[in-house]
């Protein structure tokens, strides 16, 4: 195999920088301006994050998505609160106590929930547990849009998520590290699966979309974003050429591509998907957004590694998960099913896959 | 005035990404790679910032410079513990108390010196202080080279303080933020003000030197280096597109603009300490390195301003900072000093400047 | 019901201060002392508790328990790693995050376990899980014993522990509330269940056997008691007054009641056990330290309280927890099983209970 | 000498528990109660705490002094705020950074002034001094009444920080471990120089005062007290048998010993200082409280302590700090004087004394 592009389905951040990020990087890098965000291009990266929205919305660009949702919550609670999150959500697998960290020590509650979505009725019992001084009260509950299943909240669920936050007042934070897949997927406007959904802030991630760096936190809630300017900067996350993580915005949003590129990724994953299944194999998860856990088995996972491929098995060893992104193509599709169907079947031409 | 440069003074991180960081940057963004540091460009540039220093060092990647500092900090002392530090110190006076957040509350003891440069004299007494369990013992002092001042520590205060730690038995970390306007002002070898002058922890430097966003951090002391992978990632510092923060360091040091740019932009800064000295203006620091501190007064800073042109009064009104980068032209200062001119001195002709 | 004592089952710090503590507590209240330790009374207890375990071994007074469990483990971790604890572990159900305060963020994993005891096959697979940077490594384990269910870890057990710790090069926690009442109900020596079966650091408790306030953290691991007195003193857990934290552990282990408690609160669980079980009633728990989870049911628990019992549900409603303590006398016990005749079986009479 | 009482100059805390407060310690020593503030001496406690400010307060139990100042500091401000406090305050000198661990890292600003009180204009200065993000806002001013000099805030005094809360819409605590000695100086109403002068939260001192441990934190600004306890219980403070912690309050409170202990401690500080004066020693502070600041010179200080006397050099060598307390008696101060005048002047018989 060309080991060009190995490292394809590896994760949605292996890939690079998209052309319209690119191109309004470089066009970002002309003369001197002021830092910190003193710059247009941080003035218009905001301006049209107001408009994705259609709301009066505060937005603070941060370097990563571990520091986005971590500084957040840090603002959603105090460290003698807890926060309910899906067992197996970034926020606890993946964040190294980050998010422990940022808030002072606050206390991350664990809900269960098939394929990465909270199980509301359990979020209620945790919410509802403890009221008494011996343990933190549960102050916020954290979503992932899309899961790290590669699924989705629908509106529906959300609209429970709602019920709960009103019951317990709660603040409901939103993990989006993947929002474009899950707003390509659900085909809705992102007013409607946030802020009219009940999300107070929301992570809305850009790296993995096609940024080179950068995350934006966005409160819906504008009174808990107060002095959060100044959280931001105490984290260490305030860029002071700011225009580089702000501009790759303004190219994303007035492009089209933020969500083209997410519909593209999507796709590249329901194709993959389909194809995996033709070729016998079980697809764990419902494939809603631009990741796949397929049932390899550790031997074939294996073997495609020795072919070169590099992808991660997620839960449990032969579970791996392949991910598409904007850089995704035909062409990577094609070769793996290749590799595949030559480890599997090499008796049968590729004309048959 | 044209208003396309009115930045150019007022910060190094005010310029945008200089030609061989960006060329890296854009030779970077090919394929998909090994994210969060496994890909070949991270490998090349911790291998060349080894070669840099002529030494075996362990080299970690952050976002910016606060972060840098202040995680290098949290892993040279224990929250019981302090640090010692110039009252001027960016860690002191530009980092919203940082250092305390990441070190879980570090006290910072403020040394005294003359232009940014720490009294060893004074730090020694700090150091020496109380032994009680009622303060916090001093387990490491923080130098920043170059100074907020634009002056340097030179060879023989970097051995004062070499003495102090060995007497004390301190841990010495170095801010280098402005580390190559040091290097090129001293004339030096990286590895005489570092890892042979007792250095055991530097925050080198990108940003400000041409790159659009990243530091290193640099332990000499590799011991001190233990888990800090793991605390660069709790701390929301670890880059997932990794290449998009080591690239750059690639094209700077393997063309030596690491050094060129650093050279340039003293060689601005002199040259303009010597007209606005020329002009009659009084220049309040050794300029040493980039930065120069000119005695506007008020007025005459508020006229420039409403020239167009941005900078800022750092420890006093009117007594006005000046910075030069890579960026800055000979064009840029010839536009501030006809504007200085026409403002103070319309009746003369700009040849006479 | 005389309501003189409905309080004495409802937890052992429901008891006042027990002779021996209080007559050194008086004793120690004579002239102007030293302050912060510096005092006859804190030399002779630490004294006396390096007896106690027939070894070297650092000691440091702490308010209560939930400090004493959480600053020692910020001396056993840093805040990028993670602790073993069991599910049920006061650490994560009752200190309301002070753990994750304490040590800046560490995150707590939870094991399974029969009856508040770790299970070693499961804080195996814990501990081997992950070792990326993306996860906090495990640096520390943290037994309870006697444990939140009233039961105690013997010898066998402890070595498995012990096995573990060596595998996974870990710290071992104890959190000794009850270490009194374990000893007691194991009847083994102090040292066998602590720095033989390499137990690194203890939470020794003095509040529920019988002191006002006050417990000890023990360092077998002398090293990791490194600067612990200004973590002490940071924290917030220095008493100016020491000796009347220091002085009661006098009276207690010169007087030989810091067992002798201990064995009268175990015999009273143990008698108590067997009048509920006579009584029809199910004891959910091991009876093996100085607490009973009997399963009264919710209208019966209910009934109880109605005659003025104090006692909590510990689990689930209608599981109740009765605690015994050095001040439980035979006519609680008696008055105890009185009222659940009255209310259960009103035509017996009392003899036959 | 009699070594009997030798430390009784050392610290108001090197004294024992005052006979009102062991009074009621041992009156609350009867039966089970509830615990963690759950008992009737507890409820006692808070009512008359209200009582002594006239006015409806919330009242929460801490083990010491510095846990006191330090959890309400984290109560009126974030991590990224910044306090104003004295530079010679125990904040700032002897809690080894409790208030930057308890706070998450907020920053202390040192204010300048005479005699341990803060300069108010220098409070302004740098409350007024950065908006900026780089730099924590300031949020809380830190007063100590009496100051660790042994002087007392006037009302004037108090008016202007008053001022200068509104101006910079600051939040105000004050430090009382030795807040009776500070009233009973002034000689004025609690209230007085508390909430009417504008102080939201107060420290109030016990142990200092003659109890063997506690002090409260009393918010006047009752909004600032919302989830305190959880606050409390997270940072190890919320004792389990609590009523030994509030029932000397009862005591000394319902006896007006909490006064009379204050007047009698600053009597005896005044009649040494008088005395000390007589002899012809330079007392260094206004001697407005329980303590004096007396220039024993090295020499001096030094033989008195080869007498076995116990005292420390606050500020300077031979600067010696001498402190009263409940428990200084006529005879202490006869004895220390007898030792002076046997040094310095042998020939004179002790009747000139």
């Amino acid at each position: 195999m060309n080991e060009r592009d190995s490292y394809v389905f590896a994760s949605d951040n292996a890939a690079g920088i998209c052309p319209s990020a690119l191109q309004s990087l470089l066009a970002a890098n002309q003369d001197c301006v002021g830092s910190y965000g003193g710059d247009p291009w941080t003035e218009r990266a905001k301006s049209l994050i107001n408009d994705f929205f259609e709301c009066s919305c505060e937005v603070f660009f941060t370097f990563n998505g571990t520091a986005a949702n971590s500084l957040a919550l840090s603002a959603l609670c105090q460290r003698h609160h807890s926060i309910i999150a899906h067992r197996q959500s970034h926020l606890q697998t993946d964040e190294c106590g980050c998010p422990e960290f940022m808030t002072g020590g606050t206390k991350i509650l664990l809900a269960n929930g098939d394929q990465g979505r909270i199980d509301v009725d359990h979020a209620a019992e945790l919410a509802g547990y403890r009221r008494d001084v011996h343990f933190p009260p549960v102050r916020a509950i954290g979503l992932t849009q899309a899961t790290e299943w590669g699924t989705v909240y629908d509106l529906q669920h959300l609209d429970r998520v709602h019920e709960l936050k009103k019951r317990f007042q709660l603040h409901v934070h939103m993990d989006g590290a993947r929002f474009a897949n899950a707003i390509a997927s659900l085909d809705v406007a992102p007013k409607a699966c946030t802020w009219q959904a009940g999300i107070d802030c929301l992570s809305l991630g850009g790296t993995k979309n096609g940024m080179a760096v950068g995350e934006c936190v966005v409160f819906f809630n504008q009174s808990l974003a107060n002095e959060f300017g100044f959280r931001v900067k105490q984290a260490g996350q305030l860029a002071s050429k700011m225009r580089f993580l702000s501009a790759p915005w303004v190219g994303m949003l007035e492009s089209g591509d933020y969500l083209n590129n997410a519909r593209h990724a999507n796709a590249m994953a329901s194709q993959l998907k389909n194809r995996l299944q033709a070729f016998g194999l079980r697809v764990i998860n419902e494939v809603q957004a631009n990741g796949i856990l397929v049932d390899l088995g550790e031997t074939l996972a294996d073997q495609m590694r020795e072919q070169g491929w590099h992808f991660y098995d997620l839960f449990n060893p032969g579970e791996s998960r392949l991910m598409c992104s904007w850089a995704t193509t035909q062409q990577h599709l094609d070769e793996f099913m290749v590799d595949l169907q030559q480890l599997c079947k090499p008796e049968l031409n590729q004309v048959g896959l």
